[in-house]
């Protein structure tokens, strides 16, 4: 496995890679989430390459950037193990130098859910990612379905801009008792974390009720809402049933919808998602 | 000469090509300044690419996108007799179809001269830039210096975004009397098309004045406003002396400057520049 601390260290490597080179992008501090996209790059592909690199331009003024964890030693023994070929660490001056003012920008798609709660956040996303892609150059790049409108936004600025590679969203990956896993989840205080699993099982009961025939957004959102009330620690940012190409809010559930929601549990704030239809 | 006239049929031609690729993008109704740019492209690499793409979103609202002059034929005997080997045609609904929803805009350097007078201006050229160069993947793109703070906003944006060509900037090629060829040039009545060659009398001005020694810009831009106001018909839109990195005027010139201007002449708008320094 090599490394490549710089832009131009990473650019020379791939100068060198043969055959097909598949990419996960990463803020590090890895969990089995990480671990799954990295294996499928590398099965999927000759070369897997890896970046580590917690985005600053994707953290509001007020969030964690700051605190956002970090383990690198860890990260890079967890993708020796496995098959990473190339881990990009770039550093943040080398990916935003002084003077730095180029964004790209997916509108639309981006104003809603995460993007309402989190205003500037999807520029940063899309603006890294496309630097990303323009250094690593890969055939595919591959991101987790637990970032559902990540995964969407940046399908959707690959399509409209053109660009060279094919996304791959590959399934979440849970805690036994049905927590996604996210860097986040650190945050969550023991008992937090025995609460956690309420946002998959009310996922589960909007997945359980749409088999039962219901199509009512507005019935599965409210007993979703009930469900996750009845924790006392749980403050809902938002519970979604959205189009999945539009993500606009649909009351009548007639093609394929996102569901989707944010909840906080105490100080950390989960997300997670399921597609129906 | 082979011709594209979709994305598709474009990324298909460019991976057949071997070697080098030098890409000019044009709005065609191509002048002798254009057909420069193709002859460089083609001197320094294997092929030559041009794309002819009146580009909708550079144009605001009240601009002339529907009576931008058009001659595909004309254009394509010229591009043959210049050795373009692609000429790359595509549709508006393929490069913006329905739902299209993403921009590259490049901040700061925008927000003067051209993007002051033409406020959407630039982010339609950096994302058709941006698209261009992802669907044809150039080795070097080639821009002529006539629009001077275009080639810097693309330069600024490629470098931002570590994209994976080389910008070239080629001098202005002018009439014999030294108006800069455009082809927003036919808009000028005749007596229009007589008096255009003050903007550039303007910046000889202004340039015998700093080969002798002056270095007040307010004085400069003083006498270069009495030359221009001496023609009746002529509305002066901006004199600008700038730094040529940030674009910010100046007072003193000290380092490399931007001396640039842009001219009502009747109906029709005309721009020039000269780097001094």
């Amino acid at each position: 496995m090599q490394t490549a601390h710089s832009t131009e260290e990473m650019k020379g490597l791939r100068r060198k890679c043969k055959g097909s080179v598949g990419f996960v992008p990463t803020m590090g501090y890895l969990h089995e989430g990480h671990l799954e996209l990295v294996r499928l790059a590398k099965n999927e592909n000759h070369i897997a390459v890896v970046s580590i690199f917690v985005n600053p331009t994707q953290f509001a003024p007020s969030e964690d950037f700051k605190a956002y964890p970090r383990d690198l030693d860890r990260d890079l023994a967890l993708l020796e193990s496995a098959g990473a070929d190339i881990v990009f660490i770039p550093g943040d001056k080398d990916m935003y130098p002084a003077g730095y003012d180029t964004w790209v920008e997916v509108k639309g798609i981006t104003q809603t859910l995460e993007g309402r709660s989190r205003p500037t956040h999807f520029q940063g996303v899309t603006t890294v990612c496309n630097k990303l892609f323009n250094i690593v150059q890969p055939n595919r790049a591959y991101f987790g379905q637990k970032d559902a409108q990540q995964a969407l936004v940046i399908e959707k600025m690959v399509s409209d801009l053109n660009m060279n590679l094919e996304i791959v969203v590959a399934p979440t990956i849970r805690e036994k008792d049905g927590l996604a896993m996210s860097s986040r989840n650190i945050y969550l205080t023991p008992e937090e974390r025995r609460s956690a699993p309420v946002l998959h099982k009310a996922l589960q009961l909007a997945s359980d009720m749409y088999d039962k025939g219901e199509r009512d957004a507005i019935l599965i959102k409210n007993a979703m809402t009930r469900l996750i009330t009845a924790v006392p620690a749980a403050k809902i940012d938002y519970i979604s049933i959205a189009d999945i190409e539009t993500l606009r809010e649909v009351n009548a559930i007639r093609g394929r919808v996102l569901i989707s929601l944010a909840v906080k549990l105490g100080k950390p704030r989960l997300i997670d998602n399921v597609i129906l239809g």
